[in-house]
Parts: structure tokens; sequence; C-alpha cells
């Protein structure tokens, strides 16, 4: 039994947004306000920068009832950072402001919310404390839409990402062969490393509606496959809709979005459009299609409304561990998700704890025998590791139909 | 009381799809089974072309369970085309050869479902037919998202379209600020000629989250006076997010999308980026502010996951009245909307019948009136308007949390 630690706890969002990083928030925060070790429950403003500025909200005041809210408002909204701390032996002056800032609010415990980044900055930061010997508890929560994060089977916001980009999908390959002169559409989904997110696209596909192709950054891109599947494709059915990561590249590691074409060679394009526009630029110089490119940008992470219930409740489960984990005695981990089945084969899912250190800057991406052998699409492996992931519809507050976001006062501690 | 007129119909699907035009097209096939004096239901493929190849799918065939999912399958099912008639005076061919198919199949009612463009071929068939003595009823359904049909208060089509445009920039208003840094973003929104759409966009800014300006093609655009808006914005809010419409147009008449900037002046970029690049580079070059574009593109004509049960009610009794009336005696006519309220002063909407002649290639925009004195956003007067449209959840029957689409069988006539 670990030593009964009493203080103040700051909770920090931090890298890219999800649809449910909220709900990671909404577990952490009613966790620590049940907890009874912990006397103060700050949310910090734009994740460190916010401990930095010791800008600080007094999570204790807010409405009970608004906090439920969080569970299905997008983004994060105690503010994000994509701030990177300087390694303690060369420069520890933010460490210091850190120490700081935690022994004024007596801060013992630390919850930090985000991607591989932010797991780094937690591991930093619990080295300190331990060095320092301020008594202070670290945990990383998981978060990312990217689903690259090791260790753990799965990342929250992972599911609710795949699913709204597998229903867009299958809506769009609805839309996009309506008419007899056929199309081809060309679907750029984000996944910079990592293919979980384009590998979703699929998930429709195995339904009877989604695209006909699909390809990862796990394989290297080839230009004249890739016009030889959509040509084929397009003879066949008279349309063709592909699923591209944005994250493609050539063999030599380029980015197929700088890819030189005809028209634009020399011209410096690449800063207009992305992937999908010029690929879409390529398809229709070659076989003189009626090309459309369209990009998921923002919506694809956003898309609460699309939310997983499996994906809300989970993340609110991990929120949830990092707390009890932390009163209980743990520090330095992050919760990780653990997959197994019931009595009855199905889905559950068990959180783990993972040191920080394991996890702080590994990257896991998509098995490259989850790809078919053409590389065009996924396997089945594939569709049954994500479709869990998407499953239940969470209770969505609205007001007049339209979504309703938690209003928080932010009260300056 | 018209005479009781005996014999197949023919329902078609012309122009964009929507989310809803499949409850329109539920509704007239079901009222048509339903009708004793209507012996046969086809459903062209392809719209008109559908009719000009005589390839006619038997709707009677079908799994009653299989048309019910038709009223939550987004895009045309029968599919679309963009086929125009000929005037009848100058090249009879295809009359004639929809008279031959008529005939063969003793087509006695016509149901065509589309916009501005679709209710001109309805029109021109309608008035082939009586002058050449075939006695049929012909009647419009009216369709677009682009609400801009004459002489109807609002669309089918639009409602759902506009609730997945207001709902879309809600979330991205939470996602696109939760950096330190700031961002300015830009989003999309179709509707070459009226600012319906774009409009929508203001729907979830009255609720504490959306745009901050919104920019419609009924005024002509002031680069200047934008510019100053974002800068303004950005300044006091640190982020800035602006929907425009991208049939934006200089007092001049040309195209914002084809405005040309700095770095791509003359090397003919038009091509490559849409309306919102284009303004995301004007906007960069101008403040160094991060600028993020976004196009909706068709992710918000097929969105029929976040569809508005006014509307895919509306929808359904559009279709049922077009086929009701026709049965009744009514012909060359375009069902309409009128709109009312209650005892409750609650919104209400009644079917109404115009004539198809006043109905084609007519424009309606939106009211000069309900854009601000700024041109820069919307008033309430809009507001007013387009809430009740967007109202209700529909029943939205899912496999494995992905939508389950009607699955036709689609048996030749």
């Amino acid at each position: 039994m670990a030593e009964k630690l009493v203080g103040a706890c700051i909770i920090g969002q931090s890298g890219g947004p999800t649809a449910v990083i909220n709900a990671s928030a909404y577990g952490a925060i009613t966790a620590a306000l049940a907890a009874e070790e912990i006397t103060q429950v700050l949310g910090a403003d734009h994740g460190i920068t916010g401990v930095l500025e010791d800008k600080l909200y007094d999570m204790g005041l807010e409405d009970p009832a608004e906090l439920a809210y969080l569970k299905n408002t997008p983004a994060s909204e105690l503010g994000s950072c994509r701030y990177k701390l300087a390694d303690p032996d060369v420069d520890d002056t933010d460490y210091k402001r850190i120490l700081e800032v935690f022994q004024k609010h007596n801060v013992r415990y630390f919850f930090y919310n985000g991607g591989n980044d932010s797991m780094d900055t937690c591991d930093k930061i619990s080295r300190y404390m331990a060095r320092s010997g301020w008594d202070c508890r670290v945990m990383g929560i998981p978060k990312t839409i990217d689903n690259d994060l090791f260790g753990t089977d799965h990342c929250p916001g992972f599911g609710s990402a795949a699913k709204y980009i597998a229903t867009s999908c299958m809506e769009v390959s609805r839309d996009s062969r309506v008419y007899p002169t056929g199309q081809v559409t060309i679907i750029e989904i984000m996944g910079r490393h990592a293919g979980w997110l384009a590998g979703s696209a699929a998930l429709g596909s195995y339904f009877g509606a989604g695209p006909d192709l699909v390809y990862l950054p796990e394989r290297d891109f080839d230009l004249e496959a890739f016009l030889a599947d959509v040509e084929r494709i397009y003879k066949e059915k008279g349309c063709c809709l592909a699923a591209v990561s944005e994250g493609l590249h050539f063999a030599d590691g380029t980015f197929v979005s700088q890819a030189k074409t005809s028209s634009t060679d020399g011209f410096g394009h690449a800063q207009l459009g992305g992937l999908a526009a010029r690929l879409a630029e390529i398809v229709k110089e070659r076989t003189g299609a009626k090309v459309r490119p369209i990009e998921l940008s923002l919506l694809q992470r956003c898309g609460a409304h699309l939310a997983s219930k499996t994906d809300v409740d989970e993340a609110e489960l991990a929120g949830r561990t990092a707390v009890e984990s932390a009163v209980a005695g743990e520090t330095g981990k992050m919760v990780a998700f653990e997959r197994g089945s019931d009595n009855n084969g199905q889905y559950v899912c068990k959180t783990i704890l993972l040191p920080l250190s394991a996890v702080a800057n590994a990257e896991k991406k998509v098995p490259l025998e989850w790809i078919n052998a053409e590389g065009n699409f996924l396997t089945q492996e594939f569709i049954d590791y994500a479709l869990p992931l998407i499953q239940g519809e969470p209770e969505r507050p609205v007001e007049c139909s339209l979504p309703r976001y938690a209003k928080l006062k932010k009260v300056q501690a």
C-alpha cells in the first residue's frame, strides 16, 4: 500500500484534439473531485504552457452538469499546445518554473493527456520531480486519432475518427456514382506516418459501400500501380473511389503530396492543394476522367456527432484510471488498453499501466500483413481489429437539433 | 372529379443528389404501389436517360423492408443524370422516343424529382404529351440542397445539408481554436448562385460555436473588406473562422475562386484549389497567420447520418403528394411547400401545387435584407427561417454501427 499523498492535481491536454479528449478530461476531473486525497482539481490552460504561465482553472467551481457535457464536446476544451520541453540536462529553466508552480499550489498529482510527444513531456516532468525531491505522481493519459501510440492496443480518439471516416466514405461512395458519366473520387485522410485512419475507410466497403482502393503510408507508394488500379476499376465500374493517407511517400521518402505533374512542374503549387488534389490532377491527366478530390481535413478529428460510444467510454475510463492509479501510488506510467474477449467471444477492453519511458516517442504502425499483397486494400485482420472500436452511439445532447457543448466558467485558481 | 386514369408510372431522379432524395422516391413509390389506378411502378435508371434507353426497374418486385431503407440512404439510388432535353420545336427526337417508351409500358404517370433544370424537363415532357394526345399526368417533385427553387418556401434536401453544415462548422470552430498560437480557418460551402447553404453555417454561431464571418454570393465580394474583417477578429480572439460560399464573385462578376495572388499569377493554379484554398493563400500572404482551408465538398450533400427529421419527412411527403395529386387528376405541376404555424406558434409545413412553367429555370436567392449591413453575417430573420428546417433526428438504421443502406434488386421491366 503506497503512502497517502495529499495535495492538488493538475490536468492538462496536449497535441492535436480529438472527438473524445474531453471525455478523458471528464473521467480524470470527476475521479479527482471524488478522491479525498486530492484537495483541488486544476485544469491547465493550453497544457503545459498554462502551467508555465500559472494559468490554472479551478475545476471544482464548475457546475457538474456542465462538466458532464464534456463527454460530447469535441476538441480540447482546456486548450492544447505543441510545446516541447528542453532536455533538463541542457536547459532546466522550464522545469524550475513548473516546480515553482507545483509548489505554489501544492500540486502532488499531474495528469497529462496526449500522444507521443506529450508522453515525452510527461516522462521528463516525472523524472525531474523525482530528482528534485518534490513528491508528485505523474500519469499519462493516451490520446490520438492517429492510433500510433506504442504499447497500447489502441488509443482513445481513434475509434471515433475511424467511425467518422468510414461513414463519410460510405456516403461519398453513394454520392460519387450517381451519374452515368462516371467519376474518380480521391479522399485524403490524416496520418503522416501510420495508416490506421486511412485503413478505417475500408470498414464501409465490407458492408457494401466504401472505397474501392485504400493506400497506406506503411507501403512505399507506386504511382504507376496506383494509376493502373484506378483505371481498371474505372473501366469496370464506371467510377472509382480511392482513399489515400496524407503520409503517402515514394520509395525515396519524398511525400507524394509534393509530386510534380506536367502542368505544375516548377511553379511551386505544393502549398495550394494537398495530396488528394495532386493525385486528382495526375489521374485527370492520365485518364481524362472527371476527378473529384476530397480532403477530410479537421472534420475527421472533431466529428463528435459520429463518436463511437466504445471510444467515449474508454476515453473516460482512461482518464479515471490515471487518477485512481496515481492516488493508489502509481507514478511515471501511461494508462494503456489491452484487448480481450468475454465468454461470448465479444470484445472487452481492460486498462494496464506502461512506463512512460517505454511509450514516449515510439510509434506503432499498421502491420504490413494487414495490407493486401497488391498494397491497395486492407485484409480482414484490419477490419476485425478496427470494427469493435467504432461500436455504439453515445448519448448526444442537442439544443434545437444542434450539438450542446460544455460551457465552462474557467475560474482561475 | 377527374377522370380515372389507369396505367403504369415512372419515377425518375435528376440533378445533384441529396441526403433525402431517396426519401422522396420512397414516398412516391409507396404511394404509387398503393394506388389502384397505377398498374406498375417503374423506376428510371439515371433519370430521363433511363427512359430514353428503356432501362426501367419494376419497383413492385422490391422487398418493402428494403424500400423503407431508402428513407435513410443518401444519393440518388436509381441513378441521376444532367441530361437537358432539346426544345421540341427544334428537335423532337428525344420526345418521340419518350412517347414510344411510355406507350410500350402504358405509362400514364410521370414523376420527376429534381431542381430547376429537372422541372424544365418535366414541363417540356408534360407539354409534349398533351400536344401528342397521349393522356399522361406529369408531376415534379422538388429537390435541391441549394434551396433555390422558385415558388416554394424551401426545398427537400436543404434542411439536412444545412444541419450538416451547421454541425460541422460548430465542431471545426471548437477544433480550430485549441492552440495558443491561433489560426484562421476558411470553410468553403456549396452554392454557386444562392447563399442558403453558406448562410446555414451561421446557425451554430447563435448557439455559441460557429463561424465569426459568413459571406454569401448575393453580395459582391469585397476582398479588402474581407481581409480587414479577418484581421480584426484574428487580433481580437486569436483565431477566426470564416464560412464562404463557393459562388462568391467580385462586382465585375468574376469568381473569387479564380482570383490571382502574387505567387500564382499567370501559372493557372485555378484548377487545383477551390475558393477556400485561394482565400487562405491571400490571408496568409497578408497576415502571416496560420491558415487552414476546408472544403465541405460532396460531404455536405450526402451527409445522411446528420439528416433532419423534418427534411426526411417533408421529402417523403413531397413524393407521396405528387403521386396522390396526379391520381386525383393534377398534371403539369410541381409540389411546393408553404410555411405556416400551428396554434402554439410552431412551424408547420403544407404542400401546394405550382405550375411547372412558373418554377422551371427560375432561381430564389437569400433576401438581401437577411444579410447584415457589413455583408459578413446573417440576420436573425435568416436563422428564424432556417432553424425549423433542421429539426429532429430521424431513425437511423445501422449495422455494426455503420449506416445500413437500401439494397434494391433493380429488376428490369
